[in-house]
């Protein structure tokens, strides 16, 4: 990338979330976003794959910070808790991004293709937390069935804070998500 | 489908998974799956969109079979037992299947797409367990993590069910995966 592009990167995800938003995902050109952004499609290209790829390019960085605080969470903390700490760390990152937050997910919702990918990019992130879990000596199903446990917290608590009315922090919804959970598997 | 074709479908289905089981997925051609079941290819597209559909045929009737087991559960279970009705009802189905279900799995785990495929059918399981579970009275995120968490012991149950040198029942083991999934989200 050329000094003359200052983020052009962010630019570019910026322009294309407007842009999907304003007229759909499937009607948005990369001639489009690359005008909005004020730059080249040949810069897109330098950036991103595709169109489609400019939603899901944080996925992997997300996947990655939650398995990298699982890891490092205190060795003497429950399978369960160690998610909690990783659940945490994503809220973190999370924080100040609500509003590019629900442009997406309106973005992803409103598309088949782009749901299933989503679909997709989660169960991605319980095999890897599952793998996370079993190199801190959890054995057994209990670390997928932790896992599952852990993402299903995820979406749900991630579907609470993009809900338009809501204004309580991620971190709270996922605890409390979280609680939901093991009140339903209790009967309590 | 004319009398001279007892079972075309069925017969079509063991065709395809053999064929898919030796050769590969992607190396099979729907014109040998007809030859194997002695079929023509306008009887296989008779009964099948496509060679992936032969796979996934069977989807639509677990997920209908699920939801009406739980819709069905007496009106004092508790959303986790609803839940569990419906994993008893849905292992009866799979009692005799077991040798037919690993070669399925197998050929499933092997082929990217296919999986991407199955996970979608599961999502889609889940949606349809938690509108199951609202129709029911299950309220706010409630009804969405008891579903998760039902897909998650499915999908963990049927796993091990799977296994090569499993024995034990799918019922025993959907129960197995239900008290390890209590069990690690209360760290008891």
């Amino acid at each position: 990338m050329g000094r003359w592009e200052p983020d052009a990167r962010g630019r570019l995800a910026n322009a294309a979330l407007e842009l999907y938003s304003e007229h759909g995902f499937e009607q948005t050109t990369v001639a489009e976003i690359a005008k909005r952004a004020g730059l080249t499609e040949r810069t897109f290209f330098r950036h991103y794959a595709d169109k489609r790829e400019v939603l899901f390019a944080g996925s992997g960085q997300l996947e990655e910070l939650l398995v990298r605080a699982v890891a490092d969470a205190p060795e003497s903390a429950a399978p369960i808790d160690a998610v909690a700490v990783g659940l945490d760390a994503i809220s973190e990152v999370f924080a100040d991004r609500r509003d590019h937050a629900r442009k997406r997910q309106a973005v992803i919702m409103a598309n088949a293709e782009l749901h299933e990918r989503e679909l997709i990019k989660l169960a991605s992130m319980s095999a890897a937390l599952a793998d996370t879990l079993r190199r801190r000596g959890v054995a057994g199903p209990a670390a997928s069935l932790t896992a599952e446990a852990g993402v299903a917290v995820f979406k749900v608590g991630f579907e609470r804070w993009v809900a338009a009315t809501e204004q309580r922090e991620m971190s709270q919804l996922m605890r409390e998500s979280l609680d939901d959970l093991k009140a339903v598997l209790t009967g309590r």
